[in-house]
């Protein structure tokens, strides 16, 4: 699914109005297109009895400009993105769900977007399909925080449930934050859409549940405060069978730009300080521990490892067929 | 497609006596087994107007030891497949062959084993199938090199054409070398393997035309001579839209050793010393040129680009859904 030329130059624009101001996808951007239309990205791996299966969602490329990296001048992030041999005028963020098989359950984690992103995205539910998952057959969605890209795929665009027999698992403290009635009712214009998106998706018709920090979700998923990029994000500790995963959620956005300079703040992070001491505190544990990591972001299939690099940290990509050490 | 742990204690068995000392298997190993059973890894992307298809085959883990890498001392190695966080007893060899789509034709490159492999092999055939593409819809086969990891798949295990409607074009210095009378006639041990396999591939039943260096083998994709893997060892220039991408074949085996050391030599270089030269040539003009590059034994999707770092080189994989810089 290469981003074809053509579309790269068409550029700056967005599915619709409604998104392009929501954090996680403000400012336009132009869809990863599909030359190879039909071809999911979809790829599993053991986590001890525990399987992982990354769905490609697809992904969006925004214009690059000053705004993205709120710290750092563009040519500096530029440098960086050049380094990586990426594309240096538009900026790709790609989203990657997770499919855990644990103890015999079927667990989503973060739910895409469903039939309501952008040009580029849906690819998830391709992907189930070909790992040959119903969506009814999905028991829990385990949210991370409540940002459009990671919530919006729990009811499609017709307002039925995308995953009916499942429940929703969400951060007490997201929860508390995004869905206070003082806010909700008084909305700032910088949350405006996402509490939009938010009281559209959890108004009626899921089967939630709120979940504590520090315990864990489901058995041998437990919940980690990490919070910053918003108020009650989450990452998780998998763990099965003596072997574990991070699912380190949006602790970083795209590795290359904030794993290798980890004091870059993305036009994302809702409390920019409080998401670099996260970001911070998890890449040191994350690169002593040689822990297995995923990140949302992370280039698919958005696993890998964490090394120290100089002043910052690198992501080592998992290697296709290979179990994580 | 992880390698289960399974699969990986179990170790030390190859498909078949014939594989276990041919060039390019040599050494038992263990598949990269499937719990995901089904998912293939296919991956396309565009170079100007062509595509490029990244057909997973699979891959074995074999047991390392100090022959593997002749020129470096085993520690070494292992710390080397540590900082690249993999796994440091056995060492996974994939093979990735390509369907070019390139001016109207399908055009192969490198054929894989078919189901003439050890298990763990045999994806690249599911991955055309998903990518929707009939054998008998392949137009040619471009061989680099007659290892038999790259020329088995020519034929099925019954000895019929596994591609029936392709030109099966071969470098013509590696036809001197290998279909060489008396070469057949008294084979040097080290070689019977391999000559056998090239004996059973060659010997009849496909319609095969060779190339000579330094011209185009088909409109778009210029054969390059780059010996010591093997005496005709070729890659290839592929070029469409005032895009390239360098198919650079097995100039180096796993890039986490040997472009990161382009010194060391794996025991698959027939002439270690030419081979080394002609590394270094290599990952120096792509290097410089900050050049598109696919290798055969690269984690999948096998293309990225090259770094200088430090001594050496590092290879930085592609970004899934992202056009090639």
């Amino acid at each position: 699914m290469s981003m074809t030329r053509r579309t790269l130059m068409a550029g700056g624009v967005l599915a619709g109005p409604v998104l392009a101001s929501a954090p996680g996808l403000a400012g336009g951007g132009a869809a990863l297109a599909a030359p190879a239309a039909g071809l999911p990205g979809v790829y599993r791996y053991a986590v001890g009895e525990a399987s992982v299966t990354a769905l490609h969602e697809g992904g969006v490329m925004r214009p690059l400009d000053a705004s993205f990296v709120r710290n750092a001048p563009l040519p500096e992030v530029q440098a960086a993105l050049e380094q990586a041999f990426l594309p240096t005028k538009t900026f790709p963020t790609t989203f990657t769900p997770l499919l855990l098989t644990l103890g015999g359950k079927r667990v989503l984690v973060d739910a895409g977007f469903a039939d309501q992103g952008p040009p580029g995205t849906g690819g998830a539910l391709r992907g189930l399909a070909l790992a040959g998952i119903d969506p009814g057959a999905v028991d829990a969605v385990v949210i991370s925080h409540f940002h459009p890209d990671h919530i919006l795929g729990l009811k499609r665009k017709d307002g039925t449930p995308t995953f009916p027999n499942a429940q929703v698992l969400v951060p007490e403290a997201e929860w508390r934050f995004w869905m206070d009635d003082g806010r909700m009712a008084n909305p700032p214009d910088a949350l405006k859409t996402n509490l939009g998106i938010v009281q559209k998706t959890f108004g009626g018709g899921l089967k939630v549940e709120r979940y504590p920090w520090d315990k864990e979700v489901l058995p041998g998923l437990t919940a980690l405060g990490t919070p910053g990029h918003t108020p009650g994000h989450t990452s998780f500790r998998l763990e099965s069978g003596g072997r574990r995963l991070l699912i380190a959620s949006d602790i970083t956005n795209h590795p290359a730009l904030f794993v290798r300079h980890p004091d870059w703040s993305a036009i994302f992070d809702m409390d920019a300080d409080q998401a670099r001491a996260t970001r911070h505190r998890m890449l040191a544990l994350m690169a002593d521990g040689r822990a297995p990591v995923a990140f949302y972001h992370a280039p698919f299939p958005a696993a890998g490892h964490i090394a120290r690099a100089g002043a910052g940290y690198e992501f080592v990509p998992l290697q296709w067929g290979v179990e994580l050490a």
